[in-house]
Order: C-alpha cells, then sequence, then structure tokens
C-alpha cells in the first residue's frame, strides 16, 4: 500500500544556531491512516494475531552459539560480532560508593536507529513499526522504522534485508532532520551508542506490512500507554529540533502549565541560566569526576554468583545475566539464543520541572556511570531503582526523590511505566514521572534547564542520556494532550 | 601594577542558540599597556633577558625521577602524576595505512588553559603571559594567563601557586565567556584533553610580573610573528565567541576578501550546507570509519628503535621520542628533567578558503587521529608533513597539498611558521597557511564550512582539532589585519 505524498515544502530546517522545524502535528488528521485511536489499536491486535513468540530461559551452556570464554566466563558470539558480556572494575573517587565490579555489556558497533518521517496534507507522519522483542513485557512495541545494528543491517545472522534502511544509509534526495549518535544505559552497557536519525522522505514510500504512519500526535497520544512506544523510539523522537513558535499564542491563559511547556520549547523565551553558563556547568562536572574502569573477568567479579543459568549479585539486588532461547513463528519461524539483562526491580526516572518566567525548566542532574563515553552525561532529576538502596549508604539516596515519591496527584503531569530496550534487557520497565514543583533546587550537581536548551544539547551526543532523553519525549508529547488546544494545528 | 577598570555592560553573552559577544578590539587604544607594537617588543625583550633556560639532552637513565619500565620500556614519572610515553598499535580499517605502532603520551587528566579578559575603555583586553617552555623554538612566547596541569595546580611538583588560577577555578562573580574541554594532537598524545576558558573580570586586577594587558586586535596582531603566540594561546583564542555583526557594514566594497571574512563570522549570513547537514555529515564519517588502539610495550614496537638516547623510526621519519634536563635560572633557580616528543621535520597546516555569495568558507577535513576520543575531528584542509609521505604508498598523499605547495603568492591570505605546545613537544614547529582559492573540492571527506560555524562547533568539544583551532585563530586575526577597516572600532 503506498500512500501519496504531499509536497513537504512545510517542513523547512531553519538556519539560525539551532535548526528549527516547523511541523504540523494533529491528533486526527484528514489523511491519517488510523481516523480514531480505536482504528489503531483493531490495527495493532490484528498485527499482534498474526505472531507468536516464545521465550524461554536456558542454562550459559545451552546458548546455541554463544560461547563461554573458559579462562574469564566472558560471555559471546561465536561469531565475533553482536555483542559481549564481560566484568567491569569501577572506580568513581569521592562518590558515595567509591568501588564496585560489576557484569557489563559492550556491543562496540554503532547502530542506527532510524524514523522516517513525511508530510501528508500538510500534517507530519512517522513510519512505525509493530516490533517483537524478546524482553519486552508486551512482547510487540512500536518501534521507530529502522532499529538495527550494524550485525543486523550488514547480515552477519543471515536475515532479511532491513526494510527501508537505504533512506539512512544514503539520504540525498531526502531530507536528514536529526543525526546524531547517543549513549544508552551507561549502567548495563559499556559505552554503546547508536545513531538516532530522523529523515524526511521525499516521493511516494510503500508501506510494508507491520508498519503504519501514524501522526506526530498520535504518537505523543500513545506514548501515554504503558509499554507501548518503544526506548528506541523514544530516544529518537527526543532528537526531534522541534521548536514552539505559535504553541503559546494559541493557548487560553488559563492553561499555565500547558502555556510554560510552549514557551519552554521556543528558544526566544529564554532561560534561568544562558546557555553558555549550563555548558561551562557540564564541563565544570565533566571535569570535576574522575571514572576509571578497568576490564575484569565474568567470572570472579566481587560480590557476584555465576552459576550455570544467572550472574547475580549476591544481595538479589541490581539485576542478572540470564540467557533466553527465542522462538518467534509467524510468516517466518527464527529461533535464536542471547543472554540478556534483567533488572531486580522496577526502576523510577522522574522529571520536577518548574515554572520561571512563564518557561517551564526541567532540573537536570550530571550523572556519572561507568559506561559513558565522557564521564558524565545530563540525566532524570531521580534516576534510582528503589530497592536497591537498602543496601547502599544513605548518602547515597537521591536527593529528591522524596519529591517524587510524595509527589500530590495534581501535580504529577505524566505517569506511565515504559519499556527499556528488549533486545538486551529482559522485562526492563521505568516508571516515568514528570512532576510539577515550586521547590528550590540549589544543588551544584543539578541545574534549571529549558526544554529549548536540551533540544539545543541533543543536536550533539553524549549530553543528554537516555532516560533523560525518554522524558524529553514524554514532555514533548504533553503539547498534544490537550486535543482541543494543541490537536488541530500545532506548528512546532 | 593594577589598571583599573571600566564597567563590563557592553561585553554581554546573548541567548538566542550561539551565544555572541559583542566585543571591542583595537590595535591602537588609549587604555592599551603598549602605545605601539615597538613598546610591546621593548617589555618582551626585557622580561626575556631576565630569564636564562638552558635545555640540555641527556639519555633516559639520567632523567632524574622518571622510571623506564622494566617490562615495558614506558617511560613515567615516579609520583605516577604529569604523564607516561608508551607504545599504541593503531589499525584503521580501509585507510591508506591499516595498521601501524608508534610510540604515544599520555596524559589523563585534564589541564586548565585559561585567558582572563577585562574591558578597559570599551576596548576588550587579553591578559598575556611571557612564558618560557623548554620545547619552545624561540625560548619564550606568549602565553594565555593561565596554562596549568592538574599536577601543576595540585602542586605535585611543590613549585609556587599558579598565578590567576583563581578566576578559573571559582569563576562567579567573574563572567565565563568559553568553557570547554579540546583535543590536542591526536597523533602523539592518548586522548588528552584540556578545558579551554576565557572569563571575564570583574572588578580590578593585580598585573603580575612577566603578565601583560594586550587588545585583542594587538594580540591578533602578533599572530603574524613567528613563534611568538604559542599553541594554548590559539586554541583559547579560537574559542572566543566572536559574531561578525558591524564589521561587514564598515567595510570599502573594494575590500572583497575582508569582506566575505567578517560576514563568514555571522551567524545571520548563512552558509553554503545548513549546520544540520554538516553535523551529519560528522556523524557519517564518524560511524563510518573504525579505529582499533591497543596499548603495547615501548621497547617493542614495530618499526621503532629504542636505544638509550631515544626512541626513533627506522627510517629517521615522524618523530622520536628524547629526554631533556632543563635549567632555568632567573628571579629563582628551576631545574628538572623530562621526556618530549621531536618531530622530525616541520608540518604544514592548511586551510584552503573560498567565498560562496559573500561569505568565506574553510575546506575542512574529518581527519582519524588515533588519540581523539571520538574518531575524527575536524582538520585543515592540508595537515601533514611532507617529508612523511616518501614513506607512505601514494594514495596517503594528501589531497589538496599541491594547491597549498603551489598557491600563487598573492592568494596566500596568511603564512606563519607556529610552535607546538613547549612542554611536551621539542622544537615542534609547523607553518599555518590559508589560501584564497575558486576551486571546487567534491571530496566525501572534506566539506566547506563558514567560520561561524566552525565558532558554534566550538562551543563543543571534540569538533575542530588543535591545528584547526590555530588557522581559527588566524582568520579571526585577519579581521584585524587592516587597522584603517577593522581596528578602530570593530564590534564582533
Amino acid at each position: 500500500m503506498a500512500i501519496s505524498a504531499a509536497a513537504p515544502e512545510s517542513i523547512s530546517s531553519g538556519e539560525s544556531g539551532s535548526a528549527h522545524l516547523r511541523l504540523a502535528h494533529s491528533v486526527l488528521s484528514p489523511g491519517a491512516q488510523f481516523a480514531d485511536e480505536a482504528s489503531f489499536h483493531r490495527w495493532w491486535k490484528e498485527v499482534g494475531d498474526r505472531d507468536r513468540t516464545r521465550v524461554r530461559r536456558v542454562a550459559f551452556d545451552e546458548l546455541e552459539r554463544w560461547r563461554r570464554d573458559p579462562a574469564t566466563g566472558d560471555l559471546g558470539h561465536e561469531s565475533g560480532k553482536f555483542f559481549t558480556v564481560h566484568g567491569l572494575d569501577v572506580r568513581l573517587p569521592g562518590a558515595p560508593v567509591e568501588h564496585w565490579q560489576q557484569p557489563i555489556i559492550s556491543q562496540p558497533e554503532v547502530g542506527i536507529l532510524g524514523l522516517l518521517v513525511k508530510e501528508f496534507d500538510g500534517v507530519l507522519h512517522c513510519l512505525m513499526q509493530a516490533k517483537i522483542e524478546p524482553g519486552n513485557a508486551a512482547g510487540m512495541q512500536l518501534s521507530p522504522t529502522v532499529q538495527a545494528t550494524r550485525s543486523n543491517y550488514t547480515r552477519v545472522h543471515g536475515g532479511n534485508p532491513v526494510p527501508y534502511l537505504d533512506y539512512f544509509r544514503d539520504a540525498p534526495p531526502h531530507q536528514v532532520i536529526a543525526d546524531v549518535r547517543q549513549s544508552e544505559q551507561g549502567a548495563w552497557f559499556a559505552r554503546k551508542r547508536n545513531r538516532n536519525m530522523v529523515v524526511e522522505a521525499s516521493g511516494d514510500v510503500e508501506l510494508g506490512d507491520r508498519f503504519c504512519w501514524l501522526t506526530l500526535g498520535q504518537v505523543y497520544r500513545l506514548l501515554a500507554v504503558e509499554d507501548l512506544i518503544n526506548m528506541d523510539a523514544r530516544t529518537v523522537l527526543s532528537c526531534l529540533p522541534l521548536a514552539g513558535q505559535g504553541l503559546s499564542g494559541a493557548l487560553p491563559a488559563r492553561h499555565r502549565f500547558a502555556a510554560a511547556l510552549a514557551a519552554s520549547c521556543t528558544p526566544d523565551s529564554g532561560a534561568l541560566h544562558p546557555t553558555a553558563e549550563v555548558l561551562s556547568w557540564i564541563t565544570e562536572q565533566r571535569t570535576r569526576h574522575e571514572v576509571h574502569t578497568a576490564r575484569a573477568p565474568l567470572d570472579s567479579l566481587a560480590g557476584w554468583r555465576y552459576d550455570a543459568e544467572r550472574v547475580a549479585h549476591e544481595s538479589g539486588l541490581f539485576f542478572s545475566v540470564i540467557g533466553v532461547n527465542v522462538l518467534s513463528e509467524g510468516r517466518e519461524v527464527r529461533q535464536w539464543c542471547q543472554p540478556m539483562i534483567e533488572p531486580s526491580h522496577q526502576g523510577l526516572n522522574a522529571f520536577l520541572v518548574r515554572d520561571f518566567g512563564g518557561v517551564l525548566h526541567a532540573l537536570v542532574h550530571a550523572r556519572v556511570e561507568p559506561g559513558y563515553l565522557d564521564v558524565a552525561e545530563l540525566a532524570p532529576t531521580v534516576q534510582c531503582t528503589v530497592e536497591n538502596y537498602t543496601l547502599l549508604p544513605d548518602s547515597a539516596r537521591p536527593p529528591f526523590l522524596d519529591d517524587v515519591l510524595d509527589a500530590a496527584p495534581e501535580r504529577i503531569r505524566y505517569d506511565t511505566v515504559l519499556s527499556e530496550e528488549g533486545g538486551r534487557f529482559h522485562q526492563a520497565r521505568n516508571r516515568y514521572v514528570v512532576v510539577e514543583t515550586e521547590r528550590d533546587a540549589d544543588h551544584p550537581d543539578y541545574r534549571w534547564v529549558a526544554l529549548h536548551q536540551l533540544t539545543g544539547l541533543l543536536r550533539h551526543s553524549h549530553y543528554v542520556n537516555v532516560q533523560a532523553r525518554t522524558l524529553t519525549a514524554c514532555l514533548h508529547s504533553l503539547t498534544a494532550a490537550d486535543g482541543s488546544a494543541f490537536g488541530a494545528v500545532g506548528a512546532f
């Protein structure tokens, strides 16, 4: 099925410091594939019914084509591709916990997370994929158009070609809207990064099986559904160079939060701290903290037990490394084995947000994680798994945690459980929360930043971590929350 | 001596994507410490006569307080601080030379290169230091206000406190104008970076011995003098967030090059490739190239000979590691030993520049060096040591080299030999050249960028390499070349 194209002239990327995008998004649009949310869900169910995926835990010995290094216990694929699981020794002088060891995933290849967008009848649409991954809580989730490791797209696994890949590997004549490498979980991945791309298609685009066109507004609406928009889609969405011009004018004055949110997307509305000051603070944080990491053998990590079926912390906390056997039955039958990381508990990622002079700001934390390429990245105000702190010193308890846990319901602007990457993490679910506050936050490791500042930083690699990118996408999604004010035209 | 302060209100950092700075620079100014260049040179000679520094080559065994690791031959300080010299094994699949080994300096600490600036009578002045370093061709050079390794400023060497350091370690109430970590020579340093800072002082500033206030215009004029403005000063100067507003209007139309240069400093004047496209090209370059490095023992590097006095390449090309004993006699007597890198020949770093629609663009090269933190950085059009290519395959000969070597004299806009860092490199001198061209340059690894795009990238770490930063400062300096048009007021 092909949807014929409208002329793309209303999307243009400007040239004045930060590129911005005049996008139109709507919840309902005459050109939309789905007239309403119910019709999307019917399609979703129909696609989901076609496939069955069975994920079975297996011992490390039963991981076909994977080898356990006899000297170290490290787990690697026989091809030398995909990823390995090894140990890491971490030293953070001055931190509440100054030294520890842990397993970590090493995946040096840079994959592509690509979102193809296109205007139909003046409304921006995203080409989304219904994708099954073994670790997903709900089995199938909405992913970006392309989600491919280098091993995938060079077809080490001997699978089918990756649909739509050429739009991202050889973009012209299509328009590249965002193209940046971003980190992923620095607690679980050693220096992993993926290339986040948004490309606007010119000409007709064939609509493949398991793919659908959603307006950006529809995608934003679906971000409020548990375990639906996958992590890769969220990180790519966060890189959209949105600008809020035109939003705030359309708002009734009583929508104070919505107006401050719209202003926050608009570079002209300013910020509490000028960007030069924010950049200097990041430089200071990255200079002040020292991170020393060294590879260590997986089978002799202090505090970890390595048995036939898992590598787990003695306390039962944090996470385990497990093995799974995946059988996917549908149009084609695929079967494979792989190690995965299984977190012990659900995590919490939250932004405190506050209105300064009519502009909404998020409180970001300069967070050090051992897997980051460059010491620290901007993280949510709170990013933690509460249960883990039973084992850690009181000084390690995250600042502002109680502001989130005790937030009055009327101050909670967003609150949904979303899944992390289902290709590497097994049932990794985090509660994402946005809480409006009026409190001060005078802490040297935290700063209030406007959303347009985050958008500016997201043009560059390694500033904003994957959890904060999800929350950035969630904040953007709230601009579509009120259909009457935002949904209809909403030039970002 | 203290020079009293003018109010700093004419320097302000804006908030609209890229911060810009309304600076005033002049070659002559009533408030300047030096009324003309001759009076600067008199001061320079007077300071230089006070000190004598003697640098003597010594065998590695005679390097007091340095140890040669018996297992590897690696050279390190007994304190474990400062730096080490070890070996590196480099693999660049697909490059003209795919595999080699070499010595490299490892200096993981992030030092501070800090320039203190201040307005006097509405004209921006820089606090420069007359600094002696053992590797300097001319002994003494002009450095930024502060040039300190972490070992320096935490006083591992037991020396005096670093003057003016507090302006950079605890900036408020002073204004931070630039603050970013940048790489240095990726061929000689493993992942070294220094924090480049420009801070505007509020209040009176005591003028120390060996320090002087120069207007930015005077500094730019002195950039045309051989071996005078040192590398650290040049890299900090390149990070000044200049904006060219007001320059072009003041220009007589006949100054076509000058007008295009001024327009190139102005974000509003646009660029051949929108910044989003340039960023995407950088992402592509950094994704496409793979660099694999592994530490190797210094005493068994393929192609290198390690004898009592040097580690040198068998061919006599590239560079050597040597040992020096430094005796500095002046107000205080200091003596120390250290290893240094000595290049075999003078190098060549050149920008081809071209006018596109009245805006000057420089042709940058996405260059891979083994010591970069992130694969590739933007380098000069040509960055090479011509003699080294006698040993390398023809395919390795740099594109555009002949455009520089054969340039007609009237097309050469800048041409001066400048020194690299005299604290680590012995007599490392490079010819820096800017050549105006009208040729096309359709090469996937090269892009034409406007100067304001480089300035925008220089707000962030690791985009522009140290040689291209020098050339950026040199191009900026040409705005001061014509005293009548630029020197007088010149709000950047």
